[in-house]
């Protein structure tokens, strides 16, 4: 039996990992637990970057590994840009054997994967989306999660073509999916995206080809969050949902908004936890039993709400849409749960309809 | 007996008042009728001139007045500056002579009045705060509101330093409170608030010296809201509350959010008109009931809420934190009546105690 | 004979017209003379609109014509976005007969002319581009200059696609080239550009098709700068050159900066026009003759220069680079003539080959 | 005698210090020799620490130390934020002793010093200055440089408030010069640089109190630049002029352009060097031999250049002014060199006259 840690600790820029050092060294913490960080890091793409090499050099102090053998352990997904209310943070998983009886009770699992090393040319295809799905499954059983229905947030981290990867795809005679690589980028998150929709059965195999990455919007998973990285070479998987296996104070459920202010189906998402709210926000016992929020925001992807004309998309900010995407989303499961650190990452490509919201939430068990 | 009309139209951009001209063309509003214009507008200050010379030119035309003299008549309040979900669009006040008999409930009433032209020397000062005292009490009476208790929202509308300001009071041997332009428009927003929270007994009179604005915090008003314009030459003031002298079908409530999600606070202001909750969000019936929502907010008054850090204060959009607050208190009220076509203005000189937000909402009765 | 005046006047925001104002009320310029006015306007796309009607207003009360008149009559192109050390103003082109012998000697003339009004489905095609050519080939004819070498500007104000105008052309069972309005714009402005390349023999009439609009680079005017605007219906023309049939005090030269830092070729233009240069900039002589200068900015084409990376694509102002491309072009001419009054717009679609800048000045003969 | 080496070399991301580890690994530079590195880093902030990180990993492997001890023996200037057409790079100095006869000849020397550590209160006092100016002096010596004349640029890298700071003075009875962290910091970066001033006889020790920091603008030194961080607790200072006891193959000059677009003086300061101009630029011979560029750009401090109005304080990029400031004087002086591999900080404290940027040019001798 498995039990799983939740541990979301504040961090006052991206080169401070002092709380998770903290732990570790007052063996609240083991450093050879840690399956999985998940940050919300402010500032740009480098202070990601930065953000990791602070992780990176921490947990190879930690474990006595080299930076590489940190990497190549334990999946660290770093999500930029916040705005707003959202407050930088990250959120540490453990995993540990414990004697315990198999009961009926299903608890928070996580399990982790990754594909083989993908060619340049595979990037953002149907070769992509079949290799993530296989690797979805293969953190399944990682995770003792039999049910794909028990299965909750599936994070994904995929690799990026840089004009490198172009040149070494065409010294071997191959084609990549875009040299515009904000588009091949897209398809690349599309396309791991629509692998984990594949392997959840939420999108046949036989609907999969290369045309319809990035172009049916109706195909998609109500699961999957999607992030992509030029330091990356294959798709790594964390996954997250609930198992009969596992023996963590802690359950996981997750609910689709329908577009950013679908708040009726964000209760429903937390009282399915048996979360319970009073005057508009959850009631203290409840705030205190909330581990972690994900939410994959799609308010970007539409210039407007109910009918209503915003100017997100037309504004001299829509350079920033996605932060100011991210922003009102946490703002708004925020004030739920009174407390806006919750992680917020903005992208649409095959994750969920568009304009919805994926909300993932921990709890712990009453 | 008065009756007073809110209409809340959307706008395509600063440049279209056409709801407003087809309302008119089509006898639903008589121009004549029309005390003020409360507006939301995207884009920059500039966008804010350019909305207001068209409604200037539209009812300029529609009155046979100049536009000078339009000007003189009808406050127009244009707010700018639109993030997140925030819709663009105006609201429009129409107040008419009606024979009804008194009774003992109170609905929906409105005042106007400005103080005399303040000389450059003065923005900002005690004389400040107590011409717009005075002018509060004004807009009162002509509100027919006598109880300050029934005051809810007061906008207030103040003049900006400008260069040639500066010379003018400098050739008569005056200071001004500050030559830094961005730090004098403070104080007249400051002053502005305070002589709100003067007339309405918030503040005593005696405790306002030059030297308390925008200086000493605990000195607030919870009903005003103000801006500032280098456009102005003396402060307007458009004054909203409930009175036994209308016959409206709406009512107003206000109440203060000690922080941006105090929903708590918002849910107790929104039930007190009627309205009620179900699931996250007003029900459907209680949502048709809302006529117009107005926040001051404050969000950018702190770098962090609830002892969780933001990046509000320190990211590279720190230049837009203004825009960011308004979007996600409009984000967060928004999703609480289905609707986020809510005015936000951002400002948090006297207006409420630091960081809170400052809510009035007009409903219709039930 | 025709007399062509150049005003360059300054403006301290997109409301203000005083100087021109100031200029027709002291007999300077006479109303009826003003055949263009070309402004540099500060703020984002409203603030376009909001000049765009100051002038209306101000032309409409001193040529006694509505405000449609006015558009109708005179063409006012309005290029937003400034920045760095750019200086808001405008450029007043008059014209008017004038008693004099024809001689050798060329002089600075101005043609203006439009297009039909086109049909949505036509912006951004060949039809659009050959309406064009015919527009520019009236208003050579118009500004009576005979020989295409003596054409160095061609300024072209084109419409740009919008919801109601697709709904328009797909009523009548057309398409339009794109329903991204943003790659709609390109290509209308694209058109407009190949459009007086055929006009002035850059590209044959031969080698246009609706495939190479925006497609094939290769095929571009070095004397066009075009801007799409939603409220234009037609294209209009303004162009500026050389004829013996000018008598004014100016000529106008023109030159192609192959990328930002080609100063060589700046050099050349300048000397062309019999100025010249001191210490790295113009003499103080020269800097009097200068009338007005006109750059179209491709800086933001591309992500480096010589070899050297930038992060004008790549860093967190890149939904900015048009401005940022703008104010480095600015500066450097601007350092050349010793005054950052000078107009820089950002478009390369088929303007110069890519990257390019193109550069016209108009200078007082000696 | 001293051989000082100059190496400008590219970098791709803040995390990408290849070349230099190439040419250690070549052994082109031995990594003991390097003295100094100054870099101009793209992104914000945290990608300055980003760089910072990466630069000391690196040398921490090739020099055997910790990575404090690499930052204890090397000054690392990470200057951010880049803009327009500058390329991000950094500069390494190396520095070893030779066998060499004295001449008259002046060659490139460099020195680099440190204050002691700073007590939180003493940050940006004159107890600042004075030990700046005593480290400036210290690295004179240590750049055997006699003559303040020969000094040109000294760069200082001073410590920044922080809460923890302000608490520990508080908790020792101490007053910081203002819990305003950005009022702080131009104070620490204005003292650092009247510490230049005194040390270099540009101003007199006697006219320094705390009162004149960042507050009597006619008080500056024209050699310095200097920018704070939060990471220091020292001054740290990096010094270039000419020494006969250097051989280097570079000498180094200096020049104040009292504007963004006093090329003059540019033009003068490269012609000092003894390169020569031809049509608007260096000639090629001349641009080879540039080694490295430095300005401090001073353009942010006003809104107006040659009383043309700019909006560089008013615009809606107003909040990016200082890397447009950069931006424009990097392309007015790169467009002479041809190369915009040149580094701009931006920062008036007492560095130059307002308004103007000061500029260091480094060549090889003929």
């Amino acid at each position: 039996m498995k039990n799983v840690g939740v541990y979301r600790l504040p961090m006052q820029g991206p080169d401070d990992v002092s709380e998770l050092k903290k732990l570790i060294e007052e063996n609240v913490i083991a450093a050879e637990d840690i399956v999985a960080i998940v940050a919300q890091t402010e500032g740009d793409g480098y202070a990601r970057g930065y953000a990791n090499l602070n992780f990176e050099l921490l947990l190879s102090e930690k474990l006595g590994m080299t930076r590489e053998q940190v990497t190549e352990k334990i999946p660290m997904l770093m999500i930029g840009l916040t705005g707003g209310l959202m407050s930088p943070h990250y959120t540490v998983f453990t995993r540990q054997d414990v004697e315990a009886v198999e009961t009926d009770e299903k608890r928070l699992a996580i399990g982790i994967a990754k594909t083989r090393v993908l060619k340049p040319e595979e990037y953002g295809t149907k070769t992509h989306v079949m290799l993530v799905a296989e690797a979805v499954k293969e953190a399944m059983k990682d995770a003792e999660i039999e049910d794909i229905e028990d299965v909750h947030l599936v994070e994904v981290k995929c690799p990026n073509l840089t004009a490198a990867r172009v040149a070494d795809a065409e010294s071997r005679g191959q084609k990549v999916v875009s040299k515009n690589f904000a588009e091949a980028g897209a398809k690349s998150k599309g396309a791991s995206a629509l692998g984990v929709a594949v392997a959840l059965g939420e999108v046949s195999a036989d609907a999969i080809t290369d045309a319809v990455i990035c172009q049916d919007w109706s195909l998609y998973s109500t699961k999957a969050s999607t992030s992509a990285g030029n330091e990356q070479v294959a798709s790594k998987v964390v996954l997250l949902g609930n198992s009969k296996k596992a023996v963590s104070p802690f359950t996981i459920a997750s609910g689709v908004m329908k577009d950013t202010i679908d708040v009726q189906e964000a209760v429903k998402t937390f009282e399915s936890l048996g979360l319970s709210f009073e005057q508009g926000a959850l009631d203290t016992l409840s705030q205190d039993r909330v581990a972690a929020v994900f939410i994959n925001a799609g308010a970007d992807a539409s210039g407007s709400i109910r009918n209503r004309r915003t100017t997100l998309k037309s504004d001299f900010l829509a350079g920033y849409q996605g932060i100011v995407a991210k922003a009102v989303i946490n703002a708004i499961v925020g004030a739920m749960i009174q407390d806006t650190m919750i992680l917020a990452s903005a992208g649409f490509e095959h994750q969920g309809p568009l304009g919805a919201n994926l909300l993932a939430v921990i709890a712990e068990v009453e």
